[in-house]
This record gives structure tokens, C-alpha cells and sequence, in this order.
């Protein structure tokens, strides 16, 4: 192998992790934008994510086909295939972060026609908050090959996990008090679990961080998808 | 490379491919537990589905191992490669519905604990029946390698998503005309989203049978966590 072709290939293991920081940047972005066109019932701000997020099944699409043509033509082993690898699992948790931000702002339209809903949009604020908060940090963790801060996204879930809980509770309560709400919160219901579940894709993306870097799984189980209290044990139902 | 190593190669890549073929066998039938046991009221069954969910994950990351040690020690190329990859996709796709049966299983069990709500739980084993024979299909598919047949699914989802929105008015209906039954309809909903995203994961598989065969992404865009009307125009919302 000539000096020539080993620089093509550091050349385009590195393109692929800077677009997959790329594809990062622009989730976050994205899972930022769809919780603020909640609270502010901001219709073009709803529309604007829901447009773009077809670049970012571009860039999947993109990072996928380089990864597995650099597996194919170059071969890479210990950690430029773990690079590699890793590059193509991000890319599958940030495209469905991406369809989770677009479904989010897909029922911000919905709920732009309705009534405000201040105090259940300010809890869907903060849940917001928390998860692009997780989503940044995991993905400064990615950029920065900090398994410190990786690890310290992986342990930290539980936080939007409770989140989730109380808002479920908020809405069943809010929906039981009012029916004529129950559309709305519905709908605001889906939200919480969308965020949920992208908190959920910052866990899998530290996972894979500790992979990258480490070549071991993460240490002990951590459930995904996990459906919170509400499916674990039977609500005190409030009364109608 | 000597004959022995030849034939171990082709070993390895018959058993990924088998034990994907199993770990499908195994999430299929957690579908149709999970299904079963809300029809049922079965608690029985609803435990050992959420039990047996721990399989499937041991499964997901045994494929994922022998996958990447197979990539870094025999360097597959063209249709090794791909069945190899497609091995590693399946087995996120396989884990997943296994843990959304887990989810429809967890909450099966809270619903056997309040009052039948027979036409519901009824929508919810149609929808699952549905679903699971979307699964069966293509893990035929899969198991024949058989192009026509995963393509006949890759085509086919309109069904799940158009009886997922039936189902989302009919349970909106329900929580207007009577709020008694607003947390059994919330853990009923959310039933339908994991049966809606199952078959989401069986067009996924489709798309990597494609892949794995023909070397060529799937034509078209399908979208996938796709909401659904639901969270594309506004409902109109039955009095309560």
C-alpha cells in the first residue's frame, strides 16, 4: 500500500465521521426547532422542520452507501471498522430522531388551530429542553471522542423517563377534566413520547459511542423503549 | 485461502443468516402473544412475552458480534458483505418489534386488571392479526430469499396505517363519550402506534431483503415513523 493510497483512505474515514457529525448537528437542530414551534405556535417554523428533514434522509442514505463502500474496498479492521460501523448506526439514530422532531412539528400544525394550551405546551417545553440538552452533549461526546461524557449521557436518562411519567399523568388528568381537550392532549401525548424516544436515540448513540472508542459494549442493561410506570403498573385514574 | 478455510467461511455466513432466521421466528411469535394476550385478558401469556423479551436482545447482540468479527477477520466482499450487513440491520429490526410486543404485552397486563372493553380490544387483535402476517410474509421472504415477496410487503403497508387511523377515532370517540375509559383508551392507542411501528419494522426488513439481494436501495421514498392523518389535518373531533 503507497503513501498515496493511505492518505485517500484516512481521508475518507474522516469524511465520514464529519458528515455524521454533520447529520448530528442538523437533528439537533431539528428536535430544537419542532419544540419551539410548540410553545410559540409558529406555523412556518412547524413547516420549515417538517421540509427539511428529507436532508437528513439524504445524508443516511449518503453515509450508509460510503460506509459500506469503504468496508468493501478498503477493508478496515480493529478501531477504522468500529469508526465505520459506528458511522452507520449513528446514521440510523439520527434519521429517526429526525422523523421523531418532524412527527413533533407535524402536530404543532395540528395544535396551531386549536386553543393554547399554556401550561401542558410549557411542560412539552421543558421535556424538549432536557432531551435536546442529552442530544447535544452525546453528540459533543461524538465530535470530541470523550467516552467520559458519553458515558455520563448513557447514565443520565432517567431524568427525561420521569419527565415523561408526570406528563402522561398532566394530560390524563387534563383530558379526564375536560373532554372536549382530549384531541389536544392526544397530541401532546404523542409529543411527550416522541421526545421520549428521541432520549431514547441519545442513549443508543452513547452506546455506540462507548463501542467506537472502547471496542466493549456498555456495562449492564439499559431497557429501550421502555414504556415508563404508566405501563408498568395501573394509574390511580383521577376522577372525570 | 485452503479449503477448510473456504468452507468455515461459508459456514459462519449460513449460521448468521440462520440465527437471524430464528431470531425472526421468535419475534414473530412474541407479535402474536403479545396479540393474543390482550384478546384473552391472558395474564399468563402477557408475563411470559415480557419475560422472553431478554432473548431476543441476547440474539441481537450475538448476531451483532458475529457479524463484525466475521467483516473484520474474513473481509467479505459484493454478496457476502451485503448478507452480512442485512444480518446486522435485521437484527435491530427483529429486537425492536420484540420490544414493542414487550410494550403491548406490559400494557395487555394493566387492561386485564379493569373492566373488558371487548369492541376495542377487538380493533386491536384485527390490527394485529394484519401485522403479524406482515411480519410472517416477510421473514418468508427473507428465509427464501425471495425478491417478489418482500417487495409484495415493501408495498403493502397502506392497510396497518389506514386501520391505525380507524382505530385512532374510533379510541378518541370512546375517551369523549365516556372519560371513565380515558386511561384503558391511552394504553389502548398507544397498542395501535406499536402495532402501526411494527409493521413499519417488517417494511424496513423488506427494504434490507432488497438490498441484501439485488445490491440496490429500494426505489421510491416510503416514510416510515410516518404519523398517519392523524397528525396531518386536524380531526374532527366527535362531540363528547
Amino acid at each position: 500500500m503507497n503513501t498515496h493510497t493511505v492518505k485517500a483512505y484516512g481521508d475518507e474515514l474522516n469524511q465520514l465521521t464529519a458528515e455524521v457529525a454533520r447529520m448530528g448537528g442538523l437533528a439537533e437542530a431539528q428536535v430544537a426547532d419542532a419544540v419551539e414551534s410548540v410553545g410559540r405556535r409558529d406555523v412556518a417554523l412547524a413547516r420549515a422542520v417538517v421540509e427539511r428533514d428529507v436532508r437528513l434522509d439524504a445524508m443516511h442514505r449518503e453515509i450508509e452507501k460510503k460506509a459500506i463502500r469503504l468496508i468493501a474496498l478498503r477493508q478496515p479492521v480493529a478501531t477504522d471498522l468500529r469508526k465505520t460501523l459506528s458511522a452507520m448506526k449513528l446514521a440510523v439514530d439520527l434519521e429517526r430522531t429526525g422523523d421523531l422532531a418532524k412527527n413533533i412539528a407535524k402536530r404543532a400544525l395540528i395544535l396551531a388551530e386549536s386553543d393554547p394550551m399554556q401550561p401542558l405546551t410549557r411542560s412539552i417545553e421543558r421535556m424538549g429542553w432536557l432531551v435536546s440538552t442529552r442530544l447535544r452533549d452525546v453528540l459533543d461526546a461524538y465530535t470530541a471522542s470523550e467516552l467520559d461524557r458519553a458515558v455520563a449521557v448513557w447514565t443520565s436518562d432517567d431524568e427525561v423517563d420521569e419527565h415523561y411519567n408526570a406528563m402522561f399523568r398532566e394530560l390524563l388528568t387534563y383530558m379526564m377534566g375536560d373532554p372536549r381537550t382530549i384531541t389536544a392532549c392526544t397530541h401532546l401525548l404523542f409529543m411527550a413520547k416522541n421526545l421520549e424516544r428521541i432520549g431514547d436515540h441519545a442513549t443508543n448513540i452513547a452506546e455506540t459511542i462507548h463501542y467506537e472508542i472502547t471496542g466493549d459494549e456498555m456495562i449492564g442493561e439499559r431497557p429501550r423503549w421502555a414504556p415508563g410506570p404508566d405501563a408498568d403498573k395501573p394509574l390511580s385514574a383521577p376522577a372525570a
